[in-house]
């Protein structure tokens, strides 16, 4: 509702359905090697899309990757909305194919978002 | 030195080269949307990180792209680190011809990263 562009947030290239609220706000940063087999990925990738953004808490998404390395960033309201997420019961079983059939490595971070801007 | 688990960094997944240390440091998000000319990009990307890798307090950079869409995350130890290279003169004109020529639009989010682990 308010149009003072101090108070507005950014928006996430390429992803329009995004916009994001003025940090302070969380990122899971994502970078992940996927192995040469890996069947069902996409689908699976798709549909955690789709139940993180019925999550509570949920800010946006954005991924990008080459290769087989890949980069996504979650955007969350806080630490405890990123436990949820973890620990909700589908999310566990793709993190369970994750690591036993996806990845062959990947990093996690969870960083706090302090300042955001949009250009040019 | 010390070779204790809990000590030691994350690795970059398919970026051999960095090692970050422990946690907390500083992250870069950088997202951006291609314009379809694009001329000599690629070469000044190369260039500015090779360039970054010489700022004091830089700590590594990964990225990934789909289509016109990138992201860049560059890491490091500090904010002071990254105003520096902020303003270091040939990133400047990088920073310019970014804005100018290359990029449709894109985001910049900086963040502190407090929580980084490697899986499987």
């Amino acid at each position: 509702m308010n149009q003072n562009p101090e108070h507005a947030g950014v928006s996430l290239p390429g992803d329009e359905g995004y916009v994001l609220p003025k940090p302070p706000y969380m990122a899971v940063i994502f970078v992940s090697l996927r192995r040469e087999n890996d069947h069902g990925y996409a689908e699976m990738a798709a549909r955690m899309e789709q139940l993180a953004q019925q999550q509570e808490g949920f800010l946006g998404l954005t991924h990008a990757r080459v290769a087989g390395k890949g980069i996504t960033i979650s955007y969350w309201t806080d630490r405890q909305a990123i436990r949820n997420w973890k620990s909700q019961v589908d999310h566990l079983q793709a993190q369970k194919l994750g690591r036993s059939d996806w990845y062959e490595t990947y990093m996690v971070q969870i960083a706090e978002v302090g300042e955001a801007y949009n250009g040019p």
